[in-house]
């Protein structure tokens, strides 16, 4: 198997793309296909300043890696979720990562500036990952208004934005497949645009890269996350994949080029100021606050039910 | 486990449905969401006569056996598609069904009256399934309009229906999606209205209903079917129900109620006329006329390179 730009002895073979690549000009490719999915889907400049949302794990890294290599200008935010062992091995990867390259990264402690993701689930009654997508939304805009960044990319991929696309459509939730795209507009002062570099690039893609970089990222998946129904729409697709090789790719990319104009007459309203934290929300308190909210109510009442000898 | 209907001993569990059946009820319970469906998408009236598609597989007969029972004025038309032993049980199967309760059926011999499955597939580089689907709609239309019908059910199930919508989806063929629908009503004068009055019915419950009716049917699939796309859509949709149970009946419902209206603007242009057989068609000729006179030149062409000492 030969290498589809230079002729060498190949390392990768991608089927959906019908290419081999040896190691250099994988790197190459990957690289050039960031790029392109910044550039074509107008992502952002090479003058603003990105804030790239890295959790630890090989898509968020590898992604700021490519990013940095393209000559883009970034800081990284990280949110230790107080997930156990997962969130602090996570956060250990993320600073490794940043201080090997001399990266400026905001990590937020959610112990310390918000409610850590086991506390929510003790207390509410919602599943952890939706919880844990409400904190990390609320927090990412938060961080990135504060520090005055336009712009927030994280690392979905191709696999992932398949998965949510199935999910959308097994449910027909209209309203969300109207606004499923690799850049989202910013509508609030306070919500930053969000952008998915990543989102035509596979997940055994980014796997590949991270391993040619030596990039020492968090293989464990949340401990949360088994049973999720992402993972089972990741699982038909990878066979859906076996079977029909581009199936994910022409399913993420005919959806936007010929899906997605069907929806657009579907209205997703303007979000108003959240009027606890002042961040965007779609009723009188965001769904953050009204989360944060619900946990100290609880945790209140748990208090107050103690035995008087229990809190001594 | 009991009946929800009578309380007695239920014998059949459906989960999608959160409920239990005694044979009885279940055969009730079946027929009535037969009569459901004819009567809420508007498919066909008691007054009309409805030419049934039978293939001599459970879906179509447990379809007839039904319609009968609910006092639906019916005949039936059944392709005999030549493709070999397959095809014989199926023909078999179907007329003893018919002579058993003594109902009129139209038998049709591609071997006759057209061009056998397998003789397409020889001459033909099409896929044997689109050149059966092909033929099938062709000779359908032309039978009910040579013997007045001016409907036509056929057997399609909700698994055929969902596994169709995916493929639909996966490759988001909008001029398809928007004409996906139970009911599809006549668009040319030799083109019948089509309806399945078992779209919201699983694969699953029609078997269950032929088991209860002791209906005698054909078991094998089709070989030609082997590593059909269908198939491969059926098992992945079975995975998600098996995790997630109604997901097949939510998808396709969903899809008509929130997900299709999106689609209403894709045109799908009237048919004109073949100018060879008169039945709809999309070009100068229909496309079973292209494919017979590609059957045909292809057969010419054979026979004229046949060295003279061959033919005698």
């Amino acid at each position: 198997m030969k290498c589809k730009r230079c002729g060498g002895k190949a390392e990768v073979k991608l089927r959906q793309h019908n290419s081999a690549f040896c190691r250099a000009c994988f790197v190459y490719f990957f690289q050039r296909q960031v790029q392109r999915a910044v550039e074509h889907e107008h992502m952002f400049t090479t003058e603003e300043e990105v804030l790239v949302a890295v959790s630890g794990g090989k898509d968020s890294l590898a992604l700021w890696d490519a990013l940095i290599a393209l000559g883009y200008r970034t800081a990284g935010v990280h949110l230790a979720l107080g997930i156990g062992a997962y969130s602090r091995t996570s956060t250990e990867k993320t600073e490794a990562f940043a201080r090997s390259r001399d990266l400026r990264l905001i990590t937020v402690h959610l112990d310390d500036e918000g409610v850590a993701i086991p506390t929510i689930a003790a207390f509410t009654r919602r599943p952890a990952c939706a919880a844990c997508g409400t904190s990390k939304r609320h927090h990412f805009d938060r961080i990135a208004f504060e520090h005055g960044f336009a712009v927030l990319a994280t690392g979905h991929n191709l696999d992932d934005e398949a998965a949510r696309l199935l999910g959308n459509v097994l449910r027909w939730q209209v309203a969300h497949l109207a606004k499923q795209h690799p850049v989202l507009a910013s509508t609030h002062e306070r919500f930053a645009r969000k952008v998915k570099p990543l989102f035509r690039i596979s997940e055994y893609e980014t796997a590949v890269y991270a391993f040619f970089r030596r990039i020492d990222y968090i293989v464990d998946e949340c401990p949360n996350s088994a049973g999720a129904s992402q993972l089972i729409y990741k699982d038909v697709l990878n066979r859906l994949e076996a079977a029909m090789p581009g199936t994910k790719l022409s399913f993420v990319q005919e959806f936007l080029r010929s899906g997605q104009p069907a929806f657009a007459g579907e209205t997703n309203r303007a979000p108003q100021s959240c009027e606890r934290c002042g961040m965007p929300a779609f009723g009188a308190v965001c769904s953050y606050c009204s989360l944060v909210r619900e946990v100290e109510t609880k945790q209140a009442r748990r208090m107050a039910a103690r035995p008087a000898s229990a809190s001594s």
